[in-house]
């Protein structure tokens, strides 16, 4: 497994401010790492809401049974709430087993965080079909819950972490009403624990006043074209899960309670809520693991936007296409067969491509004024840009995915034992 | 690009008996290899009768579409006919010129070998998007059909080869009637022609007297558990045919003419006809890209046969299953992932995971009794069975694949220049 930092990692990383309402603590609980942090607790205030959306696997993890069901008809705690996150083992696949530990840490972190088990959320990353010892939270919660601050976030996002290179923040600032509201996200990504699976966690805090309702249908709009829109391997995990926290501390600054997602009040939060998922999802495109390359694929002129999707997908899903920008090669002939394969709409002879702006094919074959050079010269970006357009309608699309290398199959093909 | 036979070559090569009515002849025309041949002449005697199945891309090649057109409502020559293959180039989006290209293709064709140009059969394999030029065939058709003899089987399969490390090639002999019929197959496979397109093409010849309509209803039922059952990295070829030729010489021997592909005078036939497309599906899967294993994937309880193929089909393509199998690594984990990501009915407490026979998880977790040992040592097989159970109904299927190793992205991920 490579250690080595993704050379895409962002070279700006903001601080992130405190919430009013969000507490952060991180310890080394020996769930599978040695020397490192693998379990964050979040303590969130009376009044907190909460959103989420899962995994659309059909073979979900125990933690995402017990979201889910903690999430039905949207959650607001009266009390506080909590949030556990361990790294270094799924409890997935852990039949019973899984479900038993699930209950048994809400029912510690229930005890140490002075709530009832029900208001506990959970999410779990690493090794799958290994039952997970539930009890080695037993005296850690309780530690961490004493031990809370409100600037713990670095350490947070560092906890979570399973084969990540770097830990995934971002942050936003934005009026709400009058009062100043803050968006705080931490992910982790498609890093994959040797030698299981790839999970996509993340959490997004704020301070702002919205309801549970409000704040689920922000979720869910606002995944559609982040979090939705990355794809490494078109695998998808039995564990990812993204969780929005409001605490409405900010309420009592003067800003507004918001009850309704479309409340025209909420339309800069909804911009940089947007930007912060947006922010999150590209640094999981960068973390992929083995990438060197950032690619960005963009259709247009399909029939529908859930067309030109399908087609982008198809792009960024090709082990063709994507080995293909491993070697810096402007293969847009393997563009062409992943269009072709997607059974969406397109006309042949009406396709054009560009790889960085530089068109190669235009109406159905090489376009013969490219400059072989120029195209080649731009393929050692380390972002690549491939841009279809197929000339039938309005449909636009945009996905992000990172290339597939040799270190991809090295990572992932490991011994396990 | 590796140059090295697959170790997964099969040690028996059968030799391909003549088949009356049918001549061929290969040459060396310089389309883009040097030093080999890449152009293959199939002559066929008068009232040979003809079938295709071809790729579902959305943007097929030049010489798909016309051999669609030739198609259509099934073809019976009445003067011959004859099939031109040519490796090197696929003729595919190259818009004008590439149905020009064809054009030109058949017409030199049809004057060489004395039938029209409407009873010509194309296919081309290897680099797209640069233009076919077709005036390398003037002359060497001519040649190739003067040269033309029934045993040239073992050329014609080399001919048709791009990056395959071997040429693939299978016979059956079976009785229609009171008469010994003879069927040949021979056909390229998923290996990639740097630096563009896995294209899958096979031919196959028989003496046996089948109307067209009869044929085609074969070939379409015969390629739904052998070729459509195989993949090797999820990607389509523009390019993929297979074509079928029934001479109908065999009837002069007695075979009955068959009309109807339900005809139980043909059951033998059909059942060897499909042992002839299986055993070439097979050896497809045998020279993946990179492949060291053969990979079955079984998937039995599911709620139907088109559910079961959706799962193994998910299995089969998961680059995170197929890396593992490449670290001879038992990893039920991302088999349940991929089982989860396939979006058919699938219930994780139900599901068992078999590696080579060794059960290693049931009821939705690790099976407590097995011998970590005993699975590691059948992992090092160079032919691995993952065997999925559902436990929900009788579905059941089969795809072959291979494993994903680093040969693979470093084939495909040569630079273009």
């Amino acid at each position: 497994m490579s250690t080595a930092i993704s050379p895409l990692a962002p070279t700006d990383v903001p601080d992130l401010p405190e919430i009013a309402g969000v507490r952060l603590a991180t310890a080394a609980a020996g769930i599978r790492y040695k020397g490192r942090t693998d379990v964050l607790l979040a303590l969130l205030d009376e009044g907190t809401t909460v959103a989420g959306v899962f995994t659309r696997s059909r073979c979900p993890s125990a933690p995402v049974e017990w979201c889910r069901a903690r999430l039905k008809d949207g959650h607001h705690a009266k009390a506080g709430l909590a949030l556990v996150v361990n790294s270094g083992n799924a409890n997935a696949f852990t039949g019973k087993t899984g479900r038993q530990a699930t209950k048994l840490t809400a029912g510690i972190a229930a005890k140490a965080a002075g709530c009832k088990a029900s208001d506990i959320y959970l999410a779990s990353t690493g090794v799958i079909g290994e039952p997970l010892d539930a009890t080695k939270f037993n005296g850690v919660l309780e530690t961490l819950a004493s031990e809370a601050a409100p600037d713990r976030w670095m350490d947070a996002a560092r906890a979570i972490m399973t084969t990540d290179t770097f830990p995934k923040v971002a942050t936003a600032r934005v009026k709400l009403g009058k009062a100043a509201v803050t968006i705080n996200g931490i992910a982790k990504g498609a890093g994959m624990i040797a030698p299981d699976m790839a999970t996509m966690l993340s959490f997004i805090f704020t301070d702002a006043p919205i309801t549970a309702t409000a704040l689920q249908s922000l979720l869910k709009s606002g995944v559609e074209d982040t979090f939705n829109a990355v794809t490494i391997d078109s695998d998808t995990s039995t564990s990812d899960t993204l969780l929005a926290f409001a605490t409405g501390a900010a309420g009592a600054r003067g800003a507004p309670r918001i009850s309704r997602a479309g409340d025209p009040r909420l339309k800069a939060f909804v911009k940089a809520f947007h930007g912060v998922l947006a922010d999150l999802a590209e640094q999981v495109a960068r973390d992929g693991e083995g990438a060197r390359k950032l690619v960005e694929v963009i259709v247009e002129g399909a029939t529908s936007k859930a067309s030109a999707r399908k087609i982008a997908k198809s792009i960024a899903n090709s082990p063709l296409v994507k080995t293909a920008i491993a070697g810096e090669d402007a293969n847009w002939g393997r563009v062409v067969m992943a269009v072709g394969k997607a059974g969406e709409p397109a006309d042949r002879d009406k396709l054009s491509i560009y790889f960085n702006g530089i068109r190669v094919a235009k109406s159905g074959a090489r376009d013969p004024s490219y400059d072989e050079a120029e195209v080649s010269k731009a393929m050692k970006n380390d972002r690549i840009q491939i841009k279809t357009t197929l000339g039938l309608g309005k449909g636009r699309d945009r996905v992000l995915t990172c290339d597939l290398t040799k270190e991809y199959v090295a990572i992932n093909g490991d011994y396990r034992s």
